[in-house]
């Protein structure tokens, strides 16, 4: 398998996690996203949207949008659960990732340490600094009576939300004052396999 | 079981169709997000994310987030496929849907004909109505090929579309560029025990 990724990106770092996890091997291979790398012709086959990250298979098929991917690996792991409300459970954390949790915390994270910001950007800081805090406010209410987002074992569920909120500092977000997202983040960097969003040891070699 | 919803939203109409498809009885209960309704107490017992839709069982128990309520409704229904890669690939379009379409198509609708315009919302607006147009064009590609988003049958990912992208030209996108998106819309509305997004014959007489 190639994961074609971006390696700050925490949407990457989601597979990646998992993949390490898992103990399967795969080939990282690395574009800038602010340099555009993402939109030429031969990145929009692998996907039309321009978007990392994107896990192609040996046999040329591929898979794009990262929750998508981790549902597609974790079939038949311990990271997806046997019980339809729990998989339910599951998916809803999943999507309250991409659309409460990723657009403000890791948007203004990749505006303030990659992509620059701008007079525009500044226009919408305050914003989504509230909606991140906002997020994470629902987060902490949740694990402070609960180790894991769901069925109290790890899933992909945590996966998706640990992803940008172990990098949230990188926003300026203080988790100082959020001590079950603490412990719940440290529990998962002590889960065997374990690895960092900066590792890249699987990636191709020029 | 009740759902908890707001009429103009295409997220509780997500709901709305697909239980109208499957033929299965319900309450619709409506809050005006506008007003800040889903920001009481007793609403955030229901969900402390403050977002219709909440999907209230008989049991007590309540399911958010639309993609993940259509994910548990679906089951054992020809609206969600058997085969594992076209389950991965109706969640790589419904996470699609949340990301790439609905913060760009919805919000427009939303500020438009709902929440009202400010000078914050006017300065995001080229850079939302860009997106936006981009999306479309994502599914115009594949729809030009395909009668539906997976596997060639309707699906739940086509409903996750649809909700917004019917009602774009409410956002002034223009959509007769798109020829394959308004058959694959039409043909939605072919459907049987297909309902319009102003219906609310569901709706708990007072």
């Amino acid at each position: 398998m190639i994961l074609h990724d971006y390696l700050p990106s925490g949407n990457g770092y989601k597979i990646r996690l998992l993949l390490s996890l898992l103990g399967q091997d795969y080939q990282l291979k690395c574009y800038d996203i602010v340099q555009g790398e993402t939109h030429t012709e031969a990145f929009l086959k692998l996907n039309a949207n321009g978007k990392i990250p994107v896990l192609e298979f040996d046999d040329g098929r591929s898979l794009t949008e990262s929750n998508a991917i981790l549902y597609y690996l974790a079939q038949g792991t311990p990271y997806w659960p046997e019980e339809l409300w729990q998989q339910s459970q599951v998916l809803r954390w999943m999507n309250f990732e991409q659309y409460s949790h990723e657009p403000n915390i890791a948007t203004l994270r990749f505006w303030l340490g990659h992509a620059g910001m701008n007079q525009q950007r500044q226009a919408q800081w305050a914003d989504k600094k509230a909606a991140g805090y906002a997020a994470l406010k629902v987060m902490e209410q949740h694990l402070s009576e609960h180790p894991y987002f769901v069925g109290e074992q790890f899933s992909i569920a945590d996966i998706a939300l640990y992803a940008y909120t172990h990098v949230a500092e990188e926003a300026e977000f203080d988790l100082s004052t959020f001590p079950a997202i603490q412990a719940w983040c440290y529990a998962i960097t002590q889960t065997t396999n374990y690895v960092d969003i900066t590792d890249d040891s699987a990636r191709l070699k020029p």
